[in-house]
């Protein structure tokens, strides 16, 4: 297959690069960007010397349906909603790493993007590709929106209980820890060395665009959940997402009983992996690999369980997820090309 | 007056020599030490050549007693359980930076700490020190209690609302992050730079021993307040706790007006400062420095509010706050040798 | 003394106001901006809060003229070429803390900088402020060129064998180290989190503006010193430069020989330490204070003596060293307001 | 093929493990451990769950010569010493990643090690398998001993001009910077977090083990050689080693010309990557790879070429140059199972 990346010079598009330029069923990566064009794409990625002899193609949408079968855009909010609009009629399929197609309401993306939307159409025909959630709607898909990283880790923490409705509905809080790299490679004083080094931030209280899509998620799971509280915090790390997760039971529930539950839940889930009693996962446990790891603990005190997903946010909250769900939309096995461990230490 | 310092060459000891040897009432720093004695000070700590020669002393109760006026124990748990009760009738001001006289009932120092407690007779007799909620016992005090690192950040972001009953006792969840040097100076493998550098970790998950200190203060100021959810988790960098803390609202209040009461009730505690509305500090912008910074925003979604706490862990969450303690029991202004800037970047 | 920053949202800037408003000799300091006038300066650094009440003011040479005593100029390269001129004539004291008036020869400094210079009758007014070196002169500067951090930190590592030729002029080998603030606060790709983090760069090889700067001084002590081989690394922290300085001895020293040759050579400088033998200093040692630590060894096999010197590149690098010779121009005690120990850890 | 790793529980055995077991001609990994034995690796290592269900064995020599084909030690120094002997009759091929056989003479081991060697007659079985330069004897070697970190980047860095004789020989000067991984997974307050972060350390001044085996790799290329200067610092990351080499050119060449012999030299070498003029390679471009890349730059005012080589030290400077070694002991194409992309950012 020959598979193009618009947004190749972000860190989404170089680590798609890292993973679908040693994938078996992939003959050819095409890479584009609207920044650099016809320069090699080692000019901005020296770490790829002598691995990529590319260089950087111009944003053409009539080239890209003749040479292309699949595309993935790792571009920023907006681009998306200008593009994929064209592949629709075309065999390309679609591999949608931004937001701009994962909410189904025109209205809450403008309320939480605060930027115009994609008409309500091209949002229906988009199958939000949660691997794990949602296989049989993504094997079929031709216009995927991949997760976002913070819904990714959320979601699937979430999902048996919230599923199984073992927590009470009103009561989620999620405290979301983040790497920089989510921030994207364009240089900002919020991402400056000398502003993130020693130092954790709490940023976009209340306002972040990823609460509806996990709300979202969460209610077609379960149609009692409504709002959540979740926020996010930057870490002076460069990857890693760990979303610790607050919720209060229906019942009184044993911590073991819980784990089964998951257990069973992601039975057939290769990328998640269920900690035992007393475990937690750290992020540095998942560092440039495909899973998400869980760990869970209830407190008799308060009766509320506590959840920690971890997730690397480049991999299984982007790049690697958008090849997990190219290989279930092509009928590959799910882990072509991405069962590789965690890079430690 | 003459100052001693026991557990000189961990990092609360260090800390507290930072202040203490500049703090215009102190004319002497005594050095004590378990495991180095006879040797130069600067020997542990090299940054403070030229600036100390010091010699380690032993830990001679007697010898203390003739020559100490205020005596600082800055050491791990169950030293100053054997150590204080010494005092008890000496002349000598007890400042205990340890978590052995937080508590109040024996019971629950044992089973949270896991070790044996002091006598009870001698928790009644210690001032627990938070400085801008206990001032006038702490004026009086002669054995004192410096709070907890947790607690100190975690209580100042909750009293206002908990003592006004604005927020409903039952819901209050606690996501605390901390640098490292929390865990003092020893090495182990947990606190291991490859470790713990590109990474994030949630540890003694429901297990804290600060649960109880905080469930103790919380309850004097509003005892409606019996449990509450807090998780610790371990950043990469080396000083500061953000709490990050979630509570359902009893009523519909605005960010400005809970604003308001924050301002009002710490309007005369010189180190909490409240932020405007929309801003939030971070734990950098308390380096170095006494300050706990508190920013809070409401959320009309869900109708809770989020409240930021941020401090120095090794200041405010440890030896400055016993310099300022130390300050309002011997009838100092509460700031003298402390209200200096943070350090930034 | 009324005291103006020039310069006051950089990261030089904030140091400087963190030391000077609470220097015994200053009543006031005024705050100038280019970019940001009118709008408070906690704005720009909200650790501050409550600690400073200032506006930033725009640069108005007549109002400076009229109300401030000695003007600190913490400006990019080209600032002070412009500025510094028009007070000449005035009662203003300048201290320059940019490039702009360091070297004495015009030619230099355009080929260096790459930029235009001020007149070379400017320069020839202008004082090169090393403290320790130039004291005598500083003394009556009415003009006054802050060294950069590199050289001060190779300087003082290299006077006194320089001086004393006891090692070959021709043999000198730097390499320097430096965090990542010393390239200030602006946001850019190269100081972005995720570009450094983990990471270890060198930079402008062979290219550095600071090589005739650091050739200059020490040919002053020696004219036999014309060219050095000197580099500088980008290191994943904030603060804190090392310069791992190599060269041939002239004849057989031991180590304790050369190192009473710089106890010896520093004996009235508060603010050199020297390491004792099998001593060396590290960056955190220095960590927000005005200290230069010295360590250094003799390899017998090589006849090469290694010479370790750091400092904190805000501090003694810039901010720390300017109010150093704010002092000796104005004939205060040179440790006032600078003489607190390092913050570790 | 089986092979057997020693010291599976420390930084370079699970290195050498992510490598092998991915690895197309190995059939069975089996890992001993001298500290934990009959417990699963995923204690030690919770990032492999479900990727490993390893129990560590028991070092018996009986045991590995029955069921092993290349046993690698990845262990501290003085266990190879003991070990490898063990193994010369028997058909078990030797991998010692530790320093145990890397020098040829036992009086400078024992000088520089401070410990024990091990028989002459052993270290004259052994191969120094430094890939590139030795190529040949590897293929026949029996007992391999894989080189160090440092000198790895250091000898890769120097080999051209030392071979071909372009710079003075007694010119040579190393500054070297490493990633704490390199210290092993061991606690000690010299890598712990609070000690390192925000830090450059320089250590062993002038008695790094590592010294001796660079100067007996370039004696080898050029007995002109006979003493370096060499120095190690520790920077504040994991990963990553760089050696930024000074050396005096014996005639005036152009930048490009060395970069010519430089490309030349290792025009076979798959690993070898060198940058293109006024490109330097920084560590986090080979982070998790098996890259040495390599830039340099001629400084004509001193006429001394400045060469900056950069490796992962845990794989270039350890597993991954021992699986290399492994290819090439085995007739494996010498890419096999280490051809990947760094990780990147």
């Amino acid at each position: 297959m020959k598979v193009g990346i618009v947004g190749a010079t972000g860190y989404g598009g170089v680590e798609l690069y890292r993973i679908l330029s040693k994938h078996p069923h992939v003959d050819e990566c095409i890479l584009y960007s609207s920044s650099e064009v016809d320069v090699p794409y080692i000019n901005s990625f020296p770490h790829l010397n002598e691995l990529s002899d590319h260089k950087l193609k111009n944003i053409d949408v009539e080239e890209m349906k003749n040479n292309v079968d699949v595309l993935f855009l790792a571009t920023p909010p907006g681009v998306s909603r200008n593009l994929s609009p064209q592949f629709i009629e075309s065999n390309v399929k679609i591999i949608d790493l931004s937001g701009d197609l994962r909410l189904k309401k025109k209205s809450e993306y403008e309320a939480w993007y605060k930027r115009p939307c994609v008409d309500e159409s091209v949002l229906e025909k988009a199958v939000y590709g949660l691997s794990e959630l949602n296989k049989a709607e993504i094997e079929k898909a031709k216009l995927l929106a991949n997760p976002g990283c913070f819904p990714t880790a959320t979601i699937l923490g979430l999902a048996p209980v919230v599923k199984q409705k073992l927590v009470n509905e009103q009561s989620i809080i999620v405290d979301a820890k983040t790497g920089v790299s989510g921030a994207g490679r364009n240089a900002s004083q919020a991402t400056h060395y000398s502003e993130i080094n020693e130092n954790v931030k709490i940023y976009k209280v209340h306002e972040h665009q990823h609460i509806p899509e996990v709300e979202q998620a969460l209610h077609v799971l379960n149609n009692a959940v409504t709002c959540i509280s979740f926020h996010t915090h930057l870490m002076p790390m460069t990857r890693g997402i760990m979303a610790t997760i607050y919720a209060s039971l229906t019942d009184s529930y044993s911590t073991e009983a819980l784990l089964d539950v998951y257990k069973s839940f992601y039975e057939h889930s290769p990328f998640v992996r269920i900690r035992n009693k007393n475990e937690f996962p750290s992020t540095k446990e998942v560092y440039g690999s495909n899973f998400c790891d869980i760990g869970l603990k209830v407190d008799e005190r308060t009766n509320r369980v506590t959840i920690v997903s971890v997730i690397d946010n480049l991999m299984k909250g982007a790049a690697g997820q958008a090849v997990q769900n190219f290989n279930i939309m092509n009928g590959f096995e799910e882990t072509t090309g991405l069962y590789f461990a965690p890079i430690y230490p």
